[in-house]
């Protein structure tokens, strides 16, 4: 439908495990309106075309047929180098949590060379520590005590500040280096899995503990595709050698 | 529900003619979520309560069972003294047009001592010049073009961005003048209107558009009660006078 190049390109909704056809239609509407034409769907199974292109109406008709779906959170988002988590603004962490427009504001300058998924979980439970695992930033909706917001409002309040900074305020689009995808950073991460488990590091039990203060500790470097290289590279070098080691036992 | 006073509960959100009785509750449910507890209709007759009730969930029941529900737009915004009229950012006008956030930020200053009413259209027309004369200000959304937002999103993104402004980030919220009401802006209008057309500043041809001209003009002065009971006042004076002329001729 938009045929010129835009910004906004780079960005996809990505709607984890969503219960209700109807706020993936609505959630495909207010994607449009603002800019935004990719949407994709993590389910075992896609919902009804009826009551999604009923809310998406004609209009956002285009980003229903299109819509993408996969079973895993990590096959969806194999392409994607920038990962943003939503969540809830709840309890304890409410005052540390990056609001939208803070995420939108440190986004801006990344956008160019990058595919960018936005992540949102189900109605009913948010997304899990499992799917945060994927992501380099997350997101918080400032609102008030008690509150919880329908699916399809929260991607309509993401998809307004990425419209209002990125198009309508016009933020410098500086040019960015292009940072690793999640499928390089996953192979990179079972590379390193591997190493560490062969020198003890990590055993079954601690496993997903130190696994996911690696992930956090290497997430927050924001890899490019060649610093990814690199370490799978040590790694490689690293098992090979012990199992020379091994052999020679 | 809120028992402490927040600065949010000078402002009451006015659905006018709303044609879907679901929207009034998804638009109850997202105000709640930004705190903001005061939802009025314009309406004609009172919609279902059950398709109302359930959009809105049962944390923001309290707004449905409170909704007031008015015959004409006049009489919902008697007590108000702050109007803004949400419109679509269309056409030539899209460039000039105020956008939300440019309007929060003007209103931060002016919600102290005064009722803030924001009004939003039917879902296929929007607010007619006939309801945007009441206005003091106006806000739209910036969007991709050829949009058309539900009516409900069109409630969320202005709810928080006055969630964001004034209590999030809250900003400074100075003592502001009270401004005279709408019921006393439109008794002096009323003056007024006796005044001008008994010297022939209008007449039955011209009545509209000049009587438009002078409230966008006396619109944009933004009276206060003293101010509007000033002008009142000349109006009164000058048609005793008049008519005590008019008696001798």
């Amino acid at each position: 439908m938009a045929e010129h190049i835009s910004p906004l390109d780079s960005i996809t909704i990505v709607l984890v495990r969503p219960r209700v056809a109807e706020n993936v239609g609505a959630a495909a509407r207010v994607a449009f309106n603002m800019g935004i034409n990719q949407l994709i769907l993590v389910s075992n199974s896609r919902p009804a075309r009826e009551p999604m292109a009923k809310m998406a109406t004609h209009k956002a008709a285009h980003l229903i047929d299109n819509l993408l779906t996969f079973p895993t959170l990590e096959e969806a988002l194999s392409e994607f180098s920038i990962v943003v988590g939503t969540t809830a603004r709840r309890g304890r962490h409410r005052f540390v949590q990056q609001t939208v427009r803070e995420m939108v504001d440190k986004l801006v300058g990344k956008i160019s060379n990058n595919k960018v998924a936005i992540l949102f979980g189900p109605e009913d439970a948010g997304l899990t520590n499992d799917d945060l695992k994927f992501c380099h930033m997350t997101s918080a909706i400032p609102t008030a005590d008690f509150s919880s917001l329908n699916l399809a409002q929260a991607v309509a309040i993401h998809c307004y500040e990425l419209h209002y900074a990125i198009i309508y305020a016009q933020k410098d689009l500086i040019p960015s280096p292009e940072f690793a995808t999640t499928f390089e950073l996953e192979s990179m991460y079972n590379h390193l899995e591997e190493s560490l488990t062969r020198i003890n590091f990590i055993d079954s039990i601690s496993h997903n503990h130190w696994m996911s203060n690696v992930r956090n500790l290497m997430g927050r470097l924001q890899l490019t595709a060649k610093d990814a290289n690199i370490v799978r590279g040590i790694c490689k070098k690293f098992n090979q050698y012990q199992q020379s080691k091994n052999c020679k036992l």
